[in-house]
């Protein structure tokens, strides 16, 4: 059995930005050695979400304009009477997924024709980390 | 350690459909002769999400009604003007929760008492995918 | 390879409410002797979700008024007309995340500075159970 953990660093141009980040895991298991098995990738923020989904700047759009819509960032929230302004994004992020598990197969993901893994930065601008855990043989 | 690797083919009748995949599961599960371990079921498609919860129909047109009151089919949307129709789809599936990991215990799907695994397909009739993958010994 | 299975029991004071559980997943995780792997915390009940974010009350009920604006309890649902009365509850989960899946490094769980596990009960004042999975070397 085989593991490796990595974090990979980044900081966003933009408070709330999308970073495609496929290669980079893909990297990741490339250097585990593993063949067969899992891969974990976690943002340890809690303002933001990985999640799997189309590499299409419209749709990324939408995404944003629905959890606008639907969780506002500037109505009234307790959280932001602690002195912080991000309530909504700890809740989008929720809403949009939070995490991943993906499958390794002969030493790469498994992905189906359209899949891609993105990092939602929900309130960036700071230097964060993204957790990524690899187990198998 | 062993590890197995199946690829559950569907299509389904409706646009939007929801199929119980319970069964499938622990099939692969019992396949793979792994005691202990995890069993990750992931749609490999963008527009369907594998979840667990209730094998109830009345709950299940619950889901739908309310994807479609919180991020309407019809709305504008910018994916949509790259040719698809299915930008809510992609919404849907992200809302609903995309994948789920589920243990194994004793050679079978470590249940609670009405924990059912379904597919909701929100973007369907034609032919899909879903991966699953055992690792455990 | 070690594997190690163990059940959080816990009945909520309060129909819906919020549990800290990262210390009792911690001693699962040190029970097990893995130092390398995954665990699995998936609340075995389908009216409950098991997600990773801030220890802060305020956020906590922010979620909760969120859920109750988004998808009001009391609302039509034909999930109700079984009998029951918590189509919401099911419903609240989905949109929270369900489970989530976390790193163990060096024997720890390996959390961000403000990553916090919590039981979201959404139908409790009754027995339940979440189900610890670890898996590792």
């Amino acid at each position: 059995m085989k593991t490796k953990t990595a974090y990979l660093a980044l900081t966003t141009a933009k408070k709330v930005d999308i970073v495609r980040i496929t290669d980079k895991v893909e990297q990741v298991i490339k250097e585990s050695g593993v063949k067969e098995g899992l891969v974990l990738v976690n943002p340890v923020h809690i303002t933001a979400a990985v999640i799997v989904n189309d590499n299409e700047p419209g749709l990324h759009s939408d995404y944003l304009k629905v959890l606008e819509r639907l969780v506002p960032y500037s109505a009234d929230y307790r959280h932001n009477d602690t002195g912080e302004d991000n309530a909504a994004s700890h809740i989008w992020r929720q809403l949009m997924g939070h995490q991943v598990t993906m499958a390794i197969t002969d030493g790469k993901l498994d992905l189906g024709p359209w899949e891609q893994i993105f990092y939602f930065e929900f309130d960036g601008q700071r230097s964060k980390r993204i957790l990524v855990k690899v187990i198998g043989e």
